[in-house]
């Protein structure tokens, strides 16, 4: 209203005013759970009025999708920077899926309520919240995926027994639950090292997938 | 009141109709979510009133405990029979390993909303219910440490290099996100053969592990 300066002053602190009410708001969701959390106890814990609460943000619901969201993003972009900043296209497979696990276990170290809030509370309470998660498990999925089919293309280059996409999708699905299985693992240990868990991830699991490319099966018993 | 005969009569169609009401349940609350499921929805699909559903079971929390409990000691009891069945205790690590996923898959692929309510729901809804599905994780999670440690002991009868208990908890838990994952994935395959999925996973998992055990490890870059 009273010119460009006065309102760039007043939107910096309602950008970080917003980010302290999320951060405030992923702590109480992930310890109380989407429905025994209250916008009261958000509130204190953010330092503001309740009625400015929902000013800013809006209704539980629009709060709850909005740190889905912005966490949701925090852990694409982890995984994004650290890939981009390692040429990722040109990374032989095995290494690009290194730096987005060490980048994955990184953000979940530091953002341990918010992992809990993506993992246990979002796909429990259906559309649009159980969505944000799906896309982004999706996203990371077919990542997994291309590495997959990638690093087969490269050991197999005329290989008569490529995997069916089905074979392809549910290692990838398989990876990355021993993934997040992992990163609840790791959120209870507060010393474990976000670097040493995603080698434990890299040891188990690409040691067992280099085994599945050389055509190596596990004996079934009849 | 009118004797044992009597009391025995009517004790059977009660137990048979709250089996049945709790199937409905699971339905229900696969479907909508624990909060957003109805009584009303859950009594018509059971073809009771909703008064007598109360009588039954109780609360909609009574309800949703009770469906946990029965569908986690369903999982457990399919473990444990296929188990018991081929002489666990004498049977290889792998082998042990084999016709407990093969049993998972197979309960998972004949009652797919129950494992939606376990695996979503509970985890998100605090206590008790989160505790239940908890309790059933950690006895399999600490039976797979079990077999993995069997397994490095068969091995190295007296190697120097044991895994340590964040090793083989962290393999375990690796190994069980992987499994619920692939559990996710095939509730949407009904096509997916259980015994297929359990391959697929010993082919990931366990051939993994196997590397691991003769002390091969992924070369982590520095």
């Amino acid at each position: 209203m009273s010119g460009e300066a006065t309102t760039k002053r007043k939107r910096l602190p309602r950008a970080v005013r917003e980010q302290q009410m999320m951060d405030a708001a992923v702590t109480v969701f992930a310890r109380q759970g989407f429905h025994a959390a209250s916008m009261d106890e958000v509130a204190e814990r953010a330092g503001i009025s309740k009625p400015m609460l929902y000013l800013y943000l809006g209704s539980k619901e629009d709060l709850f999708l909005a740190c889905i969201r912005r966490e949701a993003d925090r852990v694409r972009t982890a995984i994004v920077s650290a890939l981009d900043d390692e040429h990722g296209a040109d990374l032989p497979p095995d290494r690009a899926l290194w730096y987005g696990l060490s980048a994955f276990f990184a953000v979940v170290a530091q953002h341990r309520d918010a992992w809990r809030v993506l993992h246990q509370q979002a796909p429990a309470h259906g559309e649009p919240f159980a969505g944000e998660v799906a896309a982004l498990r999706s996203a990371i999925v077919e990542f997994v995926a291309v590495l997959i089919e990638r690093a087969v293309a490269e050991r197999h280059p005329r290989g008569r027994r490529r995997p069916t996409a089905d074979d392809l999708g549910a290692l990838a699905h398989s990876l990355i639950g021993a993934c997040e299985a992992l990163a609840d693992w790791s959120v209870t240990r507060p010393d474990e090292d976000p670097d040493v868990t995603a080698a434990r991830l890299m040891n188990f699991a690409w040691l067992g997938l280099d085994n599945l490319l050389r055509g190596t099966h596990w004996p079934r018993p009849r």
